[in-house]
């Protein structure tokens, strides 16, 4: 289908613009007072992710409010483990909890992967499909995965966690069941990806949520030869990978064949242009709580951000935007990307 | 009072020495039986804190038993906001929790400050003098504080969190009543640490644990300037200033009065000696994590890294050494080190 406005898809092939495309991470959930209403009318999270016409509709709803550049099917990165046959609730408040973990390679070789692991996902490539008709081309549609590593972590540390010190002392205690692991994540987040793709997806981003608590060395060793399979695989569509936290091998995920990386807010442009050079084209990374700035101050930053950058640049925060920002002044970000020009 | 071995004080002050000194970050903790066992018999962490024959016992347990170069009072950070008039609750398995918390400019007038606050924390000083007295110039007493970004997060936030977006908030909402919070709280610090050192610490650290959540710009705005009025006030004994997560701003605290710069296990030893120089004193660094390996793999580790720092080094984890992890394998650390010559 022809992509009416195509400015994402332009910029993540090399393209120059004459500004930079803007989305923002989460822009589809509890910054809208349309998302908060759908959702506290349903059981919990997981209905919203499981059924498609809703995921759909949660999906399509900034695309109107706020005007951005790309609409990201609503999701959840956890729906991996789950199609392993490692099942997780998600637990107001505090996040997702996995009543079976990971610990052995018995474990491991219980899971099911690949192509038969994405047959169980059938209602996320329904949710794209409806949304994609939906659309009618308007802006790209971007469909997502958890990068290995970030799925491993909550497949062996059964939640969210401060340090993930269970998920890292497997590593460094049994590297030969990590491996394992994170082979068969890989090859299922491959065929997952590739079915949201044939189902209609423009672009795909890889989020490497946990990178930033791995030492330099485990995460040349247990994350970027996953990225660089993945990045092999998908060939159809630009790839983003965003290690959150990895600044320390922004070289190593400069050489992975993927159209754009993305950058936390810790991390200055000049350092990025340095480690990845001038024409890599990088997306990110207004810290999220400039959001909660004077509309005039956040402004003044995001046309800063953008001349700091100076092209092949995809404007979004450093990280998901947070539940509790003025819309107002999500909405003054967005025009504020809009209205500039190189 | 003469210290015999002197060790981590002369590296502090910049001289070669035949081997780097080493002590961990929770050396006095849940790694140690007899410190699980004291503490079972107690009502909760904070008696621990608060009883000054008790904090020293602990903080001498780690001393013959693992043989470490230094020993830390043991304390906590949060002596700070509660002797300022904000007292905190200790959770188990969840942290701290303060009921009332900081959000406008009259909750900053009702907080105490300085000598006044200082005055508050007898039972630290008490805890310093005791442990003095035990150690008998044996190793030095590391006495420490919370940077004041640090301290001011808690303050704001209310608990621990993983964004510390209502701390954030603050700094980016009303930037005035962030900086008369921070002013407070340098001065309660600079008072509180000139007190431990006339109890008897022989060098400071300062501990900036969420430095890592800040924007380069924040960070050069609301925690730089309070660390340098910390440094430029504790002339009496070396002070070591740790940053975790603040790679992006290591230039700014290489040009702060301080002896010793911390180092989290992020940050690889080439990307430090090229921010910050080969003669600077820096501390650190392994992964905590890496202490769940096999002993064979864990000397290799601290060996090499002794290596790439090349000296003018104090070896410590990049992180306080997690509760669950295997006794021996500390010993094999601190023996692996006590056994290494440049």
């Amino acid at each position: 289908m022809k992509i009416h406005n195509d400015l994402l898809l332009r910029v993540a092939k090399g393209e120059k613009t004459e500004r930079p495309p803007v989305w923002l991470m989460r822009q589809a959930g509890r910054i809208l007072p349309q998302y908060r209403s759908l959702r506290a009318s349903l059981s919990g999270f997981k209905e919203l992710v499981e059924t498609p016409h809703l995921a759909a509709e949660v999906t399509l709803q900034p695309v109107d409010e706020l005007g951005v550049d790309a609409a990201i099917i609503f999701s959840d990165i956890l729906v991996i483990p789950e199609a392993m046959g490692l099942p997780y609730e998600m637990i107001e408040k505090k996040g997702p909890f996995f009543p079976n973990t990971i610990q052995s390679s018995k474990d491991v070789s219980n899971l099911i992967q690949g192509e038969n692991a994405a047959d169980e996902l059938g209602y996320v490539y329904q949710a794209v499909e409806t949304t994609v008709r939906e659309l009618q081309g308007k802006i790209p549609l971007i469909g997502f995965a958890g990068a290995p590593w970030t799925i491993f972590s909550y497949m062996v540390e059964g939640s969210g966690s401060k340090t993930f010190s269970k998920a890292k002392k497997l590593l460094y205690a049994d590297p030969v069941v990590a491996h394992q692991l994170l082979t068969k994540i890989t090859n299922t987040t491959i065929s997952y990806l590739k079915r949201k793709i044939a189902a209609g997806v423009n672009i795909v981003q890889v989020f490497d949520s946990w990178a930033g608590i791995l030492s330099p060395a485990q995460y040349e060793t247990f994350a970027i030869p996953y990225l660089k399979q993945i990045c092999a695989a998908i060939t159809e569509v630009p790839v983003i990978v965003f290690a959150r936290g990895a600044w320390y091998a922004l070289e190593e995920i400069n050489k992975l064949d993927c159209a754009v990386i993305g950058l936390d807010w810790n991390t200055p442009a000049y350092f990025a242009r340095q480690k990845l050079g001038n024409n890599r084209v990088v997306q990110g990374n207004l810290d999220p709580c400039f959001l909660y700035a004077k509309p005039e101050e956040l402004v003044k930053a995001s046309q800063e951000m953008i001349r700091s950058f100076n092209g092949h640049h995809i404007v979004n925060l450093g990280h998901g935007v947070y539940p509790d920002t003025p819309l107002e002044n999500v909405k003054a970000f967005v025009n504020s990307v809009k209205a500039f020009r190189y």
